[in-house]
Formats: C-alpha cells, structure tokens, sequence
C-alpha cells in the first residue's frame, strides 16, 4: 500500500543506468505532466519506467533540472529516524576505519546515500550543508539521527553550497545546535589547524586534501616551502610538522591567515611559519622580483573553471599559475598544482599545467596525482566529477 | 665541432613537441634515408628540424619504430661516466627524499632522462633493465657510474622486459657485480618482503604498489585479507603489518608464495598468513563454494589488456575478476581493484570494475584512485601511459 505520488520515466528515457545505480532523474527524462510540476520540492515519490513499474523511491524537486534523487532502492521505505540513523551509521563506519579522531567529512552525498547532503565532522561538532530540497525540508530528522548517531553536540548548518539556488533554497547559515563560537583545533598529518564554522568569508576546513598534504609534507623535511592559496594553512602546516626549515603561507583573506598562524602556534611552529596576505598572482611575480627560492611550492587556487563555460579561461588561469610558480622552485625541487574545478578534467589539466611549467622556462616530470581523500566517496556512475585533483611535479 | 651523424625531421614532423620535452622520434617523422637506416643500433646522433638546424642529442635505434631518444638538449653532450653520473645522482635524490631506506626504482626511464633504463634498488643490489639500444651498448659505463654513485655491490641485469625485442635485444639475464644468491630481505610499510633478484618466473618486487599497499593496509586492521595474484604477499603483508587478523595470499606461482610465506615470517605475522596456490578465476569460485568472506579484498592481476589489441578482451577479464571478487567482500567491506594495462585507460577500467560489481549482485562506491609510487615518476608528455590504476571500491 503506497499513497506517495508517482513521476514517471518517458518512453525514449533509459532505465538501465538508473537501476545501475545513476541516482539522478533529469527532468527531461520525466514525463512533466501538470500533476509532477506540481509537487511540492522535497516530496517524495515512487520513480517508475514508462511500463509504470515502480523503480525506487526518489525526492522531487520540479524547480531543478535534477528532478529526481534516488533515496532508496525499495518504493516503500520510510525515510523517518531509523533510516537516517541507518545511513549515517554505515558513513560512519567507513570514516571510523579511515581515522583515529573523529575529524574528517562524514557524509559525501549521493555516494553516502544521502544526496545533496554533506556533513563535515570536527569532533563534538558537526557542519551541515543540505543541498538538495528533500534534506532541507527533513533537517530537524536528520540532526536528531546525526545526534544520535555521532553524539555531537554543536550542530551548524551552512547554507554556501553553489548549489542551493539551483534547488530554489535559501542562503541562511544558522547554529542548530550547541555553542559554535571559537575556531575548533583540529589534528591532522601531525598538524593543529584552527576551523572556524560560522566565521566570515572562508570556514571550515578541507579535509579532502587530506591525503595531498600528507604527499608534500613527505617531500617538505629541510625544505623551503611557499603555500600559496593557503587558507588556513594546510600544506604549510602540514609540511612543518614533517620538518620543513620555513613555510610562507599566501592568501588573500586576512581572517584565513589568522587562523593559519593560530593553527602554527598550536603545532608549535609558528617561528617557522609566515604569512603574507596578497592577491596570489601579484604575489608570485613579487616572490620572482625579490628572488625568493623555494624547495617546494604549492598551489591550490579557487576553482577557476567551476562550470563548463569556465573551463577555457579557467585552463588559461591554471597555466598562468604554474607559469608564475615554476621559477620559485629550486633545481630538484617539487612543485604541486590543485584544481578543484569540474570542469578541467585530469588530462587538460595535467596539459595547463605542463604548459605553464614550459612558459616559465622549466621542464617538470610527474611524481603523483592525486584526488580527494578517501572520506569524499564517490559513486562510479559520477566519478568522472571526482573534481579535486592535485598533481606533483619535480622540477 | 661535432663529427656525429645526424638524423632530420621531415617538413610535414611538427617539432613544438620535442622542444616541449617530448622524448620519442618516430621513424615516420624522419628522413629515412639509407645514411640514417645505416646507422649503427645505439648510436648517437644530433637530431636536427627540417630546417636542419640541431634540437639536441639522441640515441638511434634503426630497428626500432621509436628511431630517436631524445638524451640531452646539448647536441655536443658526451655520454660519459659524468653524464651518467649526473643522471643518476639526481634521479637517486628525489628517492633520498622519499625513503628513508634505499629500496625503490631508482630511475624509471624516460622520465628520470635515462631513456629506456629501468633501475630498481634493493639497499646493496640493483636490477638493471637496459631497455634501449643505446644502454645495452653502454651497460658498462652505466653499470660504473651506478656503483659510484649509490655504493650497491650488486648489480644484476634483467633482460626480461617486453621492449627489449622491440629494440633487437637478447633476453639474456646476467649478474654484472657481487652476488645475487638469495632473497633480499625488503623493508615496506612495516612488512618485510623477501626479493629474489634472479629467480625463475617471477623476480624482484613491484615497487609501483608501495602506496596502494599503504592505503589497503590502512582499511585492514582487524579485517580478513584476501591477496589474489598476490606474486610475494603485497597487499597481504602489508595489511598483517597494520593489524588484519587474517590473510590468504593467492597466486599461480609457488615460487612467489614461498617467498610470501618466508615474508610472512620475516615479518613475525606468519600465524595470520595462509598461502593458497592456483588459477585465480578457479580459486574465487572456489572461494564462492566454500561461503569464504573477506572485509578486504584485493586483485592485482598481470595486464589483462597489454596492448591495443587486446584492450576488448582486458576489460572483460577485469569485468570478470570484479564479478567474481564482489560476492566474496562482507557487506560495508572494500574491494581494491588493480589494471596495469596500458591499454585500459582509467575511465574503461572503472566502468568495467563497476559493472562486474553490478553483475556480481553488489554497488560500490569509489573511495579512492590510486597511481603507481612516486619513485615512477612520469613525463607530463608520456603521461596518458600511467599505467598501474588502482581502485578501491566500499561495497
């Protein structure tokens, strides 16, 4: 017995991949008739193929182009308490295998059952971002099963993710629960850093680099280290703990830089580390004017090319960062080029990257790549977007 | 002055990418006429553009439909013991930053600018695989120069690599320096492996796993390991090392897996170690039969899909070790994946492991790709033959 409405698949839509596991309906696969225009964002429905078989259940957002998200493979499943709880659980496992302390990113969305959904853990407290109307409208549910489940006690929502707007959502960040004043300390590749979850610009932390900083701080012992991008100081920090001599940290938000200094001190290195707040281009040509030399150089801009008509002048802009980079990095030395950018794939990429290298007047080769650590899971149906990736090179 | 012969781009050969770094000149993009066709395998010779004016120093190999190797920018460069030296010393300091014990591929060809060289180290020994006319013709003035700069007093040659015939090489094994009686015992990621640098089938190690091995050993403490094509217990000493309750390693050589068992023991965890001999399609069903279930496992067969040619028959083998693997890992378990095909990209490998995963009755989530170890390094040029994918599946 099942009273939910039912959106159904066109006749020229595949079903097949979507019963492999895509969890996404567009809504040019639907048939958009009045009745399915008129459900209410967030619902729930059963998702059926043009033969009216019910597929699964799915939440409905008509104002999306995603118009369905696969919630659960079975139509009648009620996605009450039990069933968050079910899911963060089975998050949490994976994270409790991967970690000694309970920092990392709990839930990574559609890959964690839970679309459009991602929870950042720091402890006793927890930043969650509901991306997708289904969550939003189901969010007190899913912190109680957070809760319940995690035993945090400081609940924040951040409402910055890109795509909120596309989901109609607003962008209204808001403490759920407990007190999150004060930046959290958070131990990671033998480093403190400071993550502030309701402060200004830039908050939190990102934990899919993880992995990246582990690689540089292994290539950082004795070295000289430029961090530039560096938010709260994640490859600087990192390569400190490992030993390196001196790291500068470069970024344009002073509140950012704060944090890294706090987050140096904590690790007791703050008498190896600097900052320097700038506008990272005018700061690499500063760096190459004073003859500043660095063993190992990172750098992990903002995404330049987040969408497709991006992806052109964002490729230019990663070109112009590695050919800016290159010459700061000593003879043997190591230099580390992140794109967090959908829409430069690994390939074009690793090509603007090479490119820039050459116009500085250097010839690199490839030590690592590297993606997003192992806590931002990704279905393989969507891996294509796997879109962090960090590439090494020795120079 | 430069009495060396020299070989000439045809007008239509578009230069840019040898200038960018490029290393390879095939015999197409020449002026092959008899003079060039005449020329000595593993001689020198300045390659010059269409214009005729010189771009730098390459190795000629007539036989070989890779006629030039590019070995220095310098057209008057001499391949003396200096060179080679050179070569060798910063190839071996990127390895000094990496490891703190001198286990590792010390140079890996192209990229480390020894075109076709293949040096792996073992703390006194070394392999030397001279892939290239041009080395084989200067093994002993390589092999000098490898002795002075990292102090080995072993050194064997392998002549087993798939290239050497391409270049009109023997397949003639040889120890060159010392002694090579005996496996080596090979500190990695807390396990200790035994390599046997002359043995029949199967020698040495693959230190392209290193870090795969890393992250596998990194989800297995207190897990059951399952080590198919284990060769001499990669994944599965590793994973004993960090913590797994159990491993069973799986491979079609008894040679390999009694140099496993003797890893085992040298690491002190041979009381979680079993050994099982036999064809891994066989064995997994067999595995299938006996109700055997595994929180990790693993599969990193020999290159299913080599070459071009085989590319369509290797993604259906990598389907079908998936299919066969996924029913074996416990539910919330992970499932690591290896290709090192040249010939199954990344995005045809991670389809077809997923589908065999879906037509083994399980989904997967990617939690993490992985590459060869950054003692591989790679020209961005050459990079698209990355060959060694691994992937980690959460089933």
């Amino acid at each position: 017995m099942n009273d939910r409405p039912s959106i159904r698949l066109l006749p020229k839509s595949k079903p097949q991949a979507i019963r492999h596991g895509f969890p996404w309906v567009y809504f040019n696969e639907l048939v958009m008739d009045r009745r399915t225009k008129g459900i209410e964002p967030g619902s729930l429905a059963v998702l059926e193929d043009a033969d009216r078989q019910p597929m699964g259940l799915v939440a409905v957002n008509p104002a999306s182009k995603i118009t369905g998200r696969m919630l659960d493979g079975d139509p009648e499943a009620q996605i009450d308490a039990a069933w968050f709880e079910a899911r963060l659980a089975r998050a949490l496992a994976h994270r409790e295998r991967l970690y000694d302390a309970p920092f990392y990113r709990l839930v990574h969305a559609e890959a964690d059952g839970l679309p459009g959904v991602v929870i950042d853990r720091f402890g006793d407290a927890a930043v969650i971002q509901p991306n997708a109307a289904w969550a939003e409208t189901r969010l007190d549910l899913l912190v109680e099963a957070l809760v319940a489940v995690t035993g945090v006690t400081t609940v924040v929502k951040s409402a910055a993710g890109r795509t909120r707007s596309l989901e109609g959502l607003d962008d209204a960040d808001a403490v759920l629960r407990g007190d999150a004043t004060g930046p959290i300390p958070v131990p990671m590749n033998g480093a403190t850093y400071m993550a502030d979850l309701t402060g200004g610009q830039k908050t939190g932390l990102f934990y899919d680099q993880r992995d990246n900083h582990a690689a540089v701080a292994r290539l950082s012992r004795g070295a000289r280290v430029l961090d530039m991008f560096s938010h709260v100081g994640g490859f600087a920090l990192a390569a400190l703990a490992n030993g390196a001599t001196h790291a500068v940290a470069v970024d344009g938000s002073a509140a950012a830089l704060d944090l890294a200094q706090a987050g140096a001190e904590a690790s007791g290195t703050a008498d190896r580390f600097e900052t320097r707040q700038g506008d990272a281009f005018d700061t690499l040509e500063a760096l190459a004017a004073e003859g500043a030399v660095f063993d190992v150089v990172v750098c992990d801009p903002p995404a330049f090319a987040p969408a497709k008509a991006a992806r052109e002048a964002g490729l230019r802009a990663y070109e112009r960062i590695a050919r800016l980079a290159a010459p700061l990095v000593a003879e043997g030395g190591y230099l580390t080029l992140c794109s967090c950018s959908h829409a430069a794939d690994l390939s074009s990429f690793r090509n603007a990257s090479a490119r820039g290298i050459g116009k500085g007047g250097r010839r690199g080769q490839i030590v690592r790549t590297g993606f997003a650590a192992p806590d931002h899971p990704l279905l393989p149906q969507l891996a294509e977007s796997g879109y962090l990736k960090a590439l090494t090179f020795r120079l």
